[in-house]
Order: structure tokens, then C-alpha cells, then sequence
């Protein structure tokens, strides 16, 4: 297939009206379609439909013989933490287990090292000039929005398919300013990146500027496969403690696309030292977790392989809609050159890199025909993608017909975009 | 009966023996008592136990027809807030509910104060000098310890038994550092005083050197009644609103001590511009509470006439323990002149004034007889009572018998410090 570049003016002009034809009759279909967010979908939530009448009645006693219900027990059930360890890749007890959003213990930490600082802080980071964040770009809107709500200035750095660029990181990390960089290692939100090895062995050993860097290391995805292959990422609490860096990363995780959504557990874990600090700040925040919804989570879950065959039933849901996704954009656009795209294999996206100059286009075309996309510079800080090139499209959600529906008209809306920009580059340069 | 005071040097020798005597066959008893924390005791759990299996299997669609089980519903559930109005004394439209501990909701407040600032503030709390607090004294040591994690400068003001005494706070206030004020407005812990519509309307109207002073209004028991009389609190919302500062107000309750202590919901409430604040700081924080949990107290509780008949049956199982301990503190210490305390008629605790420079010694007297009791000058900021001589007592948790043991045991130990303490005095007189 020749790509759009190469067209002669005249075929330019004529797959345009084509592209304009198949997007018109499209959009006259009048859908109303959303792949803003990385939702679960109904269906997936109904997998734990079992866990809305647990524990049962008479059911709150831990494995040690404590109540459940009443007040205390703050770093979260054992025999939860034991079940998590597979997850978050820490021992037990150095997992914390508190709320239902990962989110607010990344807040947590973050708000507390600004305010006291963290293990190996001269001072409290809010006492610094200015706290850096390095951000591997594209990445999670909700992470670049902690920083911007703290005024932490975010400074992007490329992905290279194998995690960020570490050539670019090591260079940053030496200023003592850097005092923390976001890290999702598997099935990188939105990219779907694997972080390599070599990548994880070089973060644990980079010689840093400032004494207390962290990690904040968003493992939102280490069990969301998307394939029969369960890629594993690096140990990194290891790989940190064996280069000398113990108490580098901060580890997150959450049930949210595990379990229910809104009523997951949030899980942190660190070094021993991180764990207890932890501890210390969050003694003074609460009188303890919910622990009700965490012996839920026990007795649902059961164990390392109930909550892999859980996983397993959860692919069986979304793989055909990210399959859909990469259907259309396959017809519509390859050989094109109107776009890049990435064929994850996990986690909850698939990022297009669209021409550069067309996403903010492509997102109102979609709009008009009734698709809702994330806005466009969303997976970049500040919401400002340089190359206006990014999409994050989210297929959990929708019904898989919804999915197919809105993954063609995205591709028209991708493909149409190019095509105009091409002809407006032609006509300016022939002008 | 004559005081302590008041008895003869041979009697009181002989009063002593008697009192070491009654001391010692108790200790003797070797029993192991813990009046330490406000908990709610199992058979107040059990009053909840239908919620352990709620919502039930298919179950999750909220009044509005949403499912609670995805992301998102950051306010909580509007049929929740409505029935929530009635507990923190606010519009629903101006209540958040999220998580399960409201003193996590203080904390979240004070590091946005500190970090990003209030409506109506000039800077960010922690860019001043060094923010101030007021607090009342007996008051609640995790209302202190989170000052005193964050830098706050505490300052102690007298309670007067219609709350805080408003002359000391209306001259305290005058100063621009003193940016919020702690304040548990009925059934306060641990003096369980309520605040007076006068002590109210003071503290709406009152003039602030901070135009972003806020109170911590920390409704805990507002619901918690011990009689029949269900006491009110003049509307602290409408109270501010009507003397010109609506924002002056931080509304803070949950239903801990309601359904069930680990697995409660917190509830935050404000004037309209607080609650848009709140939720535009938690935003970043979270995409939602867990509103499974919301929609289970829903179904539990049903209205506010469901609430009110569940309180009830925790006055029917708490109320007995209450006058366990009144009988015991009574018959030992009535005309003493030992100790004075108080009668709450609601909430968790009853205060033991002792005779001044004694409480430490009555706190290790009853530990050596196998009383844990809360440690000494922990209702004070920095945990100093520079009088020694607050006891809180907790009656709640354990069963009525040891309760009623224990309030035996405390009383002697009250009386036989006292009666040593005087000794002690007229010895060194004598000397």
C-alpha cells in the first residue's frame, strides 16, 4: 500500500472525498460511544458478584481471631498481605493494605514527604525550590495531575518501547532537584510498555542527585494479561536493595480492575524502612482500614491461583475488544503511514500515535460523530503533547459491538485527519 | 462525709490502710481490664451483623439507577447524603461521603490547608509563620497528634461545661496565626459537654485575625445519646452563615460508632464553597469511594427513623455500663474531695478530674492491679496535663461485668492516690 505522502494530488484528493464519505455516513448513524477511561466493563464486574454478600453473616474473624469489624489493624489483614505479595512482588510485611484507590496512597505519600519528607530527607520536599518528577511520556493523566495539584514541576521523558529512555533519565536524576519519577513497569498506562530488564536494573542502580529520589512505581497492571503469556517484570524492591537502593521505590497496586472498581483494596509496599515510615504517617490519618472488605477479598480470592483464574475470565471479556480495536485500525490504516499503533499484550489501552499536528483533530471529528476520546495531550504533563500526535484509546468499557463500532470510526476520524493535513501541507507549499 | 482534707492525721493513716487494704485483695483478683480506647464492644457489632451479607447478590444499582460497583460518584450516593443531613446537620448537597474514617478526612483537610490552602486564604497554611490551633482541653489526642505530625502550634483552652470558654478563645482567635480551632460539639470527647446555643452562636459570629480561620467541627456523637434526651446542637452551618462566615465551618462525622467501627463511612461537610473545594482537592485524589459500601448502609439503615432505632440499641447495651462506672466512682469517692466527674449523657467517655498531681500515679496503680487505662495527659496537646490530674475512662468495649470490676478498681486507685498524696503534703508541711 502506498502511504499518504506518496500519493499523487490527485489520489490525495480523491481518498479524501472517500474518507470524508465514509466518515459522513458514519457519523449520520448518530452513535453515542465512549472510550475516555479504562473502565471494567459490566460484565467483568459481574465476575465478583459473588463478593456482594460477603463475608456473610457470622463471618468476621481473621486468621488470627481478630474482629473484623471493629476498629484497629491498620497495615491490613496478613493473610491478605500473604495473597498480595504475588501481586505487588514484596514480602507480606512490607505490604500495607489501606482504601480502595492506590490513587490516594500515591496522594498520601506524595502529600507526606512534601510535609515531613521521606526516609533520607535533609528536609521536607515543600522546603525545596522547586520538586521535580521525571515522567516517562505517554503516562497516566491522574499521576501528571497529582504533580500539577502540588506543584510539582513534571519533566517528560520519552518511552522506548522497553520503558523510558534511561540515557535521558540517569542525565535528569543527577540533579538533586529530581526528587521523583512515575513508573507504571507493566503494561505501561497508556503505551502497554513492559519495562526490560536492563531497564529495572538501571533505575535500581542510577546514581541519583538527591539522597531520598523515589520511584513511584504504579504497578496498576501486574496481573491484567491480555494474552496467555503472564509477562513478569523485575523484582523491583530487589533490584534496589541489591544496588545498594533500598528504599528507592514506593510499590502501588489496587484491586480496582481486579475485583469491583469502586470497592477494590489499595495496596502499598516498600523497604523495610519505607514500610514503617509508612506506617508512622498513616497511624496519625486513621484507626485502620476497612477490614470487612478486606476479609471479602480473602474469602472471594482465595489465593495466588484464584486470583489468576479471576484474571483469566477477565481476558476472556476485554482480549476480543482490544482485538476489535486492532481490526479496524489494521483495515483502515496500515500502510498508511496516517498512524503508528500499540499491540499490548495487557493492561487497559492501546495508544495510537496519529500524525503529528492531527490528535486535537481526530478527537473532535470523533466527538462529532458521537465518539467521546480522551482529550487529546491527556497522557501528557500539563495536557500538552508538543507533537498534538497521542491518542489513549480505552476499550474495556463498551459492549464489544459498541467497541467495534467506535474502533472503525476512529479510524476513519484518524485516517480522514491525515489525509486533510497532508493537503493542507501540499497547498501551503505550493502557495 | 468529711474530706480528705478535712479528716485528722490518724485518720486519714487509717483511711489509707484501708484503702491500701481494699487496693491489694483487688490486685490480688489478678485481672487483666482494658478501659483504654472508645470501641465499640462485639454485642454493639452484632447490632450490624445484617449488613455482613449486604447488599446481596445482584445488588448494586443506586437510586439514581448508576452501578456502584465502577469508578466514579465522587460526592456518594445522594440517597446516602440525604440521609446523612440529618446525622452532620448539613444540606445534602453540601456532604461528601468517602472512606471509612472521618479523622482521615481531617487529615486530608489540614495537608490541603497547609499545602494548597482554604477558600479565602492568602497562602498556603504552611508558608505562614507557624499555623496555630486551638484546642480544648480535655480534648482528643488523634486531633492533637495530627497537629502535631504536621508542625501546628497547639494552644490549650478550658472547657467550661457548656464547652469551650469563649472569652479565652474570642482573645486567642484575635491572632492572625491561629488558623482553626478543634471542636467536638456534642458529647465531647472525653468531657461529653455540649456546646451551648451561646458557645454556638460565639463561634459563628466571633472576629478572626485569619480570614481563613476554620473550625474543626468534629461531630462524632452526634447520635450517640446515653438517655432518652437526644440532645441538639444549634446548626453550626447556619449559625456561620447567618453571622457572615459561612466558610468558617468544617463539618466532620461518621458512622464508626453507628454500624461498624472498621468498616464505617466517613462524611465531610461545608458551606457550598468548602464541599466545592473538598471535592476539587479529592479529585485528584481518588476516582471515588466505595460506594458498595455506601449502597450496604443504605439498605441497612433506610432512613433516619432506622438510624435513630438503631442507636437506640446501642444505648440499651452501652447506657448500663455507663452507670456501672457511676456507681463505683459514687460509693468510693462521694464526698471525698478525691476526684470529680462527669455525667455525660452521651458519647463514649467519662472524665475523671482527680486530685491534681495524681492522675500518672492512679494510671500505675490500676495498671499493677491489671487496669489498662489511657496513659496520663493524653486529653492535653503534647500529651501534658500540667495539672495531673484527667482520667479518661472508655466503658464501651468490655462486657458490663469487667466494666463494672474495673470501675471498682479504678475508683480505689483514685482514692488511695489521693489519700497518699495528702499524706505526702502534710508530711512535707510537717518536715
Amino acid at each position: 500500500m502506498t502511504t499518504i505522502a506518496d500519493r499523487s494530488t490527485a489520489e490525495l484528493a480523491d481518498l479524501r472525498a472517500q474518507a470524508r464519505a465514509a466518515y459522513d455516513a458514519f457519523k449520520a448513524r448518530g452513535l453515542k460511544l465512549d472510550m475516555t477511561r479504562g473502565k471494567p466493563a459490566p460484565e467483568q464486574l459481574d465476575l465478583a458478584t459473588g463478593m456482594l454478600a460477603l463475608p456473610g453473616n457470622g463471618d468476621y474473624t481473621t486468621a488470627a481471631g481478630e474482629d473484623a469489624r471493629n476498629y484497629g489493624g491498620q497495615q491490613g489483614l496478613p493473610e491478605l498481605r500473604a495473597l498480595f505479595s504475588h501481586l505487588i512482588d514484596a514480602p507480606a510485611d512490607q505490604i500495607v493494605v489501606g482504601g480502595n484507590s492506590s490513587l490516594a496512597l500515591m496522594h498520601d505519600t506524595i502529600v507526606w514527604a512534601l510535609l515531613k519528607g521521606v526516609p533520607g530527607s535533609e528536609r521536607p520536599w515543600s522546603k525545596e525550590e522547586e520538586p521535580v518528577f521525571l515522567c516517562p511520556v505517554p503516562g497516566y493523566d491522574r499521576h501528571f495531575a497529582l504533580c500539577e495539584e502540588f506543584g510539582i514541576r513534571m519533566i517528560p521523558v520519552p518511552m522506548t518501547g522497553q520503558g523510558p529512555d534511561m540515557d535521558v533519565v540517569e542525565a535528569f536524576v543527577a540533579n538533586p532537584a529530581v526528587k521523583g519519577m512515575w513508573c507504571v513497569p507493566k503494561y505501561a498506562n497508556p503505551s502497554g510498555e513492559i519495562f526490560s530488564d536492563e531497564t529495572v536494573r538501571r533505575l535500581a542502580a542510577m546514581k541519583t542527585g538527591a539522597p531520598d529520589f523515589r520511584l513511584f512505581w504504579d504497578n496498576a497492571y501486574a496481573v491484567h494479561h491480555l494474552t496467555p503469556d503472564r509477562h513478569p517484570v523485575r523484582d523491583i524492591l530487589a533490584a534496589c536493595a541489591e544496588a545498594g537502593h533500598p528504599d528507592r521505590p514506593f510499590l502501588y497496586a489496587s484491586t480496582s480492575k481486579i475485583t469491583l472498581a469502586g470497592a477494590g483494596l489499595a495496596v502499598f509496599a516498600g523497604s523495610p524502612e519505607n514500610t514503617r515510615w509508612f506506617l508512622a504517617r498513616s497511624a496519625k490519618q486513621t484507626i485502620g482500614p476497612d477490614k470487612l472488605n478486606q476479609l471479602r477479598h480473602v474469602r472471594f480470592l482465595r489465593d495466588a491461583a484464584g486470583l489468576q483464574a479471576h484474571m483469566d475470565a477477565h481476558r476472556a471479556l476485554i482480549a476480543p475488544k482490544f482485538a476489535a480495536v486492532q481490526e479496524a485500525l489494521e483495515r483502515h490504516l496500515a500502510g498508511t503511514g496516517a498512524a503508528r499503533w500499540t499491540r499490548p499484550e495487557g493492561g487497559y489501552f492501546i495508544t495510537v500515535e496519529a500524525r503529528a499536528g492531527t490528535a486535537t483533530e481526530v478527537v473532535r471529528l470523533a466527538k462529532e460523530a458521537g465518539i467521546a476520546l480522551t482529550p487529546a495531550g491527556a497522557t501528557s504533563p500539563y495536557g500538552r503533547d508538543p507533537q498534538d500526535s497521542v491518542l489513549r484509546l480505552a476499550p474495556t468499557f463498551p459492549s464489544l459491538g459498541d467497541v467495534t463500532k467506535a474502533a472503525e470510526g476512529i479510524a476513519l476520524c484518524i485516517l480522514l485527519a491525515s489525509l486533510e493535513a497532508e493537503q493542507g501541507v501540499r497547498a501551503r507549499n505550493a502557495a
